[in-house]
Order: structure tokens, then sequence, then C-alpha cells
């Protein structure tokens, strides 16, 4: 959770080709090395740290919880994995893939909402335009009030 | 740090109404207290809990950073100050006021650009009609790279 996007990322077919990339870049593919990479080809979403070391509730054995992090860790560095950042809660963590996916966090409900990066792009435009910064919702998602909280809350001020 | 926003936020114009403000809900207005407060109005910016506690550089008396932390959690949940994450590294604190500014931050050399909110209405209302979400920038600020940063990283492509 603490390291930069360190390499660039590197997307994998599978679990094997994964696996053929970590032993071309001189590292162990252990056991537990090899859960991670089938967890997450498995969910193909953004997941937690402890849901990787639950199995998936069970679908896969479980995993020590450190493992699971420093395992992590190593698969980010090689560019296999990406990990964002969700507010105050714990990070998510999900293959890498060429274009990766951004997000909208709510900060009321913790729903997160992912989007393709060309439904950003009028916004990233804007935001180029104005300040000329390029803006990226990959690693850090776009805070605030999903539209159902937002409903939600505006019906609660008119009949409270 | 790990605080969400508890109440509204409640501006004060100087030290001493703030320090009013806080005998108004019973709390004690200690000299570890006040001084955070002395601070944060000197600065009138985001600074780091490390530079309230070194009083700025050596302008006001040093602190204990633990205590700067507890004081500034109590300011916070008075609505007299507000916290910004700043992607990985550590939040700023600020004196709370109406309308919150905004931050863009730049990854590559940790730059926050101050905006007020109405320079970035145009992006919320591009989120709002595409994805019914209410962006706020208060909180968890828009990260990519500045335009210094950019400029330098094309240069660099151009003439390695």
């Amino acid at each position: 959770m603490t390291v930069a996007h360190p390499g660039p990322a590197v997307a994998a077919r599978d679990v094997e080709s994964a696996a053929a990339l970590m032993r071309e870049r001189g590292l162990r593919v252990s056991a537990a090395r090899r859960l991670v990479l089938e967890v997450l080809f498995a969910t193909r979403e953004p997941v937690r740290a402890e849901r990787i070391a639950s199995g998936l509730e069970g679908r896969f054995p479980r995993s020590d919880l450190g493992s699971v992090y420093r395992n992590l860790e190593t698969l980010e560095q090689v560019g296999l994995v990406r990990h964002l950042h969700l507010g105050h809660g714990p990070g998510l963590y999900a293959l890498a893939d060429g274009r990766p996916s951004e997000y909208l966090l709510c900060e009321s409900c913790d729903a997160v909402r992912v989007v393709v990066p060309a439904q950003l792009d009028r916004v990233r435009r804007l935001l180029h335009e104005r300040f000329g910064f390029e803006a990226r919702f990959s690693h850090f998602p776009i805070v605030g009030t999903c539209a159902d909280c937002a409903r939600r809350a505006s019906a609660e001020q008119a009949d409270p």
C-alpha cells in the first residue's frame, strides 16, 4: 500500500504467463505467490488483501495476510499488479493491464464505480486546459457522493 | 488522519474567537491547543502536523507531535479544522471555513495546487451529468502530474 507504482504495467493473459514472467525476472513462483495470482485472475476485479487471504471466502485455500501483502508488493514491483486507494479505507489490488480502469468512490456508502478511462477523458481535458494538469483516477479515485446516496440525502432533507 | 469529517465546518475569525468556540462546547483551551490554533492562523494554508510541531521551523514554540495530532483531532471534531489527504504521503491540516479549498496533487513532485471550488465547477458538472456523482476535491485531491512535471517528462522523452 505504500509502494508508488514502480515499473510499467505488464498485462499477463493467465496465471501461467504471469508465472513465466516472474521467473524471467529471476523471481521464485512459490505456492503462496501463485495462489495470489490465481485469486486475482479468478476475480478480475479490484479486491482487498483480506479477501485474497480468505481465498475469496473459501473458494481458494486461505493464506496468511502478511504473506499476501508481501506477495502483492512483489507482483506490483514486477508490474503485474496495481493498487488503488479507497479514501480512509484499505486499498484494493487488481491485475495490471494496458489501460487501467478508473474509479469513483462514494464517501457515504463506500461503493466503488469502475469506469473505463475514455469516460473521464472530457474531465481530463478540462483539467488540462485549465491547469495544464494531467489527471489520473486509476490510483486515487474521484471521491464524493454517488447518485443513490445523493438521492437519499435529498429525500431526507425534503421529508426528515 | 483517520477521522472522516465529523461535524459541519466552523469558520473562526481569529485565535480568540476559535478559543471562545472551544469553551462554548465545554472544551479546555490548553496552552498546547492554543498553540496549534496560533500556527494554523499564522500560515493560513494547509500544513503537515510535523510543521506545526516544529513551530513553523522555530517561529513558534515546538510541540510534541503526538499532542499536536490529538489536538488537531479535537479541533476537527469541533469543526474548526479540516484535513486532506496527499496520496501516499502525510495528511495536511487547515482551518475550516465556509467553502473549503480544493486541491490538485502532483504525484511526481508532491506539489499541491490550491484552487477555489468554482474553478472545478465545470468538472463537477460533467461528472454529475455523466454519473449522477457529486465530486468533492477538498478532502481527497485530484491526483496526477502537474504542468511543470509534464513538461519536464516530455522534454526528457524528446531529448533523453
